[in-house]
This record gives C-alpha cells, structure tokens and sequence, in this order.
C-alpha cells in the first residue's frame, strides 16, 4: 500500500528544509512536481542534488494559456482539467508507490497542492509535512522581528483591488504582500494611502543566494521578479512593548 | 572570535526542525533558552535527547512576578533588567565561544529572543535560523489550507480590545489568534459578531504528541492551555477559485 507525501521545502535554502521533508526526499522513488512549460522549476531547483539515483520523476507542467486571462472561466477550466488529470495519476501512482510531491514554503499556505488535495480526498493516503513559508525567509532575510507585542499581522495578495488594499494596510501594524509582480505600482500607491510606504521594504528570492532587500519607495518597479515580497515591519503594539519602558 | 546563534525550533515535533537548526544545535557547545522558574521548559523539551555531551546550558529564567500585573510600569522594569543582564551576559560570553539561543517557533514572529536581539546589536555577531512559526504548525495539525486564491490572512493577540478583534476578523478570510487563554472567551465573542464562530478551531500542542483540534463553539474555555490556537480557514478568495468553477 502505497500513499502520497507533499513535503514543504521552505522559502529556498535547502538547508531550511525541515528534517522530516529532507529525510523523505533524499529516500524518495518517485517525485512529483509543478513546474511552468519551459523552466526546470524553483521546487526541482531545492532540491537539487538530493534525490537517489534511479528516481522516477514526475514534472506537473501547467499548461500554457498565454492567449486566455488568468481570472477567465476558460482559462479556470483548463487549469481544473489539469489538476484532474494530475490527481487522477497520483491517485494510481500511490495503489503501489510512496509518491513525494515537493512543494515550495508551507504546503497549506496558498500552495498549488490544495488543487491535488481536495481531489484526492478519500482516494489516496496524504500527508503532508509542513515548511518555513516563504514570507517568513522573507522578514528573515530583512533581519527584523517581523511581529512583537500585540502587533496586528495582515497577509495580502497584491492581487487585491487598491482600496481594499489601503484600507486593510491602514488598519494593521506589520504587513506582508504576496503576488507582487505587475501591482507593484498599486501595492505602492495603497502604502502610501496608509501612510507606511516608508516602512516598507522589497525583498527579492529570499534567503536563496541572490536574495535582494531594497526600500520599496526606492525600488524600481518595473525590474521585479513576480515573487517579489512586500514587508511592513510591526513596531510593537502595547502592552507587551517593554522596551520602550526600558529604554 | 564567537558569535550568537539564534536556532528557530518550529512548532512543537523535533522532526520539524530545519536541517540547519538541528545540525547547529546537535553541534552546540554553549546552550541558552528561556524558561518560567520552576519548569523544565518548552524550548529545552523540544530538543531532548539531541544535546552533545558535555554542553553547557543556560536557563534564562523569567523573574517571577505575580505580585504585578503584566501591563504595569514595574513589571515592564524588571523584564527589561531581565533582558539587559542576560544580553550581557551572552555578549560576553560570544566573545570566545560561539552560543546557540534555542527559540520557539520563528525567532522573528512574536519571539522573545528580539528583546535579546535588539540588546546585543553591535556588540556581538548574531544569525538567526528561521523556523516554521507555531501557528503553520496548528494549521498542518488541522489538515486543511489555511489560505488559497486572494484570501486574506489576519493575526491577532487574543489580548486585543473585543471590539478591535470583531472589527478586524469581520474584514478578513483567514484568522489566527494568539495568546488566547484567559482571553478565549473574549474571543469567541469577537468571532460570533464576526460571523466566523462556526468556521472556528481550537488548537492545542499543534504537532505536538498530544496535540488536540475541536471547533471553538463546543470547547471548554476554562480548560484550554495559554498556547491555544484558534484558527479559521479560508475560502478561497476570487479570481483565483478555480475549484469552484471545476465542481
């Protein structure tokens, strides 16, 4: 009897894998990814040099829809026949084998495995081991508590309409925004409605080798990688902010 | 020439630490964690059995002050006295050994090593190793996304003002409440103005060997322990709920 393991690998460094996660990968059979048409895959890519000789890999690709909107029924109906198909293979894979599905950061935080997840409830054995997601090697490669205190955290998708934005980023202490990429000049805007565009910084590929930490004000918007994260740090909401008693 | 090493332990398992953490700590000649007077310590418990032979610990022991309470200029006095000496002392010895500060969780997201942290800038070399944040480790307990498409995620300390918690869990899809404890029943008030009580967990030892997942709304408020989690899943804001479109 076989089952399906996804295991998290954290912000990028192979070195934050967790154990468990390093441990079921370099004993793995087979292993399955995403990854875009074209590209070898920033999951792939972790694990680089870890996988046992013989392993049977299994590159996920999404498919390619460069004519079709991301937000179009069309476009939502391909992306679902492909995740189908995926389940459906895993699905079969694991009635004789242990499948290992990487996933980057933490699986159950806005990871693409949920798409396989749900699919494969009651069909398969899944477990899944939890990773260092990717925000947090975000505010670890800036260097600063991200949260002390009471400070309130609000995780956004730069995705978001610009007033939401602005008034989600007014109403919180630190602030992370995912999805970056081409609303880059809107996340900037909404900063600066809230009034912290100054405390906000760009950090690029976190805590991999050419990670990049620059002021978001600074920053030129056009030269982003996608997965670009925004960080507003909290700056410790009483009552637990006894360092300003101290000091 | 030593340094600081701050070691993050993620949530709970040993067998979530990252590979770095765990080689750092099983290397360790000079050990420090925090700990309440009288307890053997979460921090110290989780790394049982990995310590080198001959290392040497340093318990930092909380003063004990239940004669004050937690918000009071006299409490935030001491703990600041607190943390001054033991920045001192570590400074100190980080001068000719090199000592790893053992730390719950993520060392940035809500922990005490930044009061550590913040004292021995330019005075000693400090790293710091990310870890999973306990509250990825209560929602891999739960099994279930905790965000996907553009959900919102908010974290908020169960020691916020009711109106404040209700306020800012109305606006979001995802929620994480911290330091619930004596506060769970404030909580759960805040969630029912909400409207978000019923898609609402309590998480307990998130994985941990005893950990323990109920829906809020049947939990026993007085008998939950201080590291309680209280945890709502997303659903999955557009544009990206393409599972929706599929079934």
């Amino acid at each position: 009897m076989g089952r399906i393991i996804c295991a998290g690998l954290g912000p990028g460094d192979p070195d934050l894998l967790s154990v468990r996660s390093d441990r079921t990968i370099r004993q793995a059979r087979h292993v399955a990814y995403f990854r875009k048409k074209g590209r070898s895959g920033q999951a792939r890519r972790i694990v680089e040099g870890m996988l046992a000789e013989g392993v049977t890999e299994y590159a996920m690709e999404y498919p390619v829809t460069t004519e079709l909107p991301f937000d179009s029924p069309e476009y939502n109906a391909i992306l679902a026949a492909f995740y189908d198909d995926w389940a459906d293979r895993l699905a079969a894979l694991s009635e004789n084998h242990e499948v290992v599905v990487l996933c980057e950061g933490d699986p159950l935080f806005y990871g693409s495995f949920m798409h396989l997840y749900t699919r494969l409830q009651d069909r398969a054995e899944v477990q899944i081991i939890p990773g260092i997601p990717g925000m947090t090697g975000c505010w670890n490669a800036a260097g600063l508590p991200v949260t002390w205190g009471d400070d309130v955290l609000t995780v956004l998708m730069g995705t978001l309409p610009e007033a939401d934005l602005a008034a989600l980023m007014r109403q919180s202490d630190a602030i992370v925004v995912m999805k970056t990429g081409r609303n880059l000049p809107k996340v900037r805007r909404a900063l600066a409605t809230a009034g912290r565009l100054d405390d906000a910084w760009l950090v690029e590929r976190g805590t991999m080798p050419d990670q990049r930490i620059l002021r978001l004000a600074e920053a030129d918007l056009d030269a982003s990688p996608y997965f670009a994260t925004v960080l507003v740090h909290g700056r410790g909401r009483r009552p637990m902010a006894e360092t300003e008693a101290a000091e």
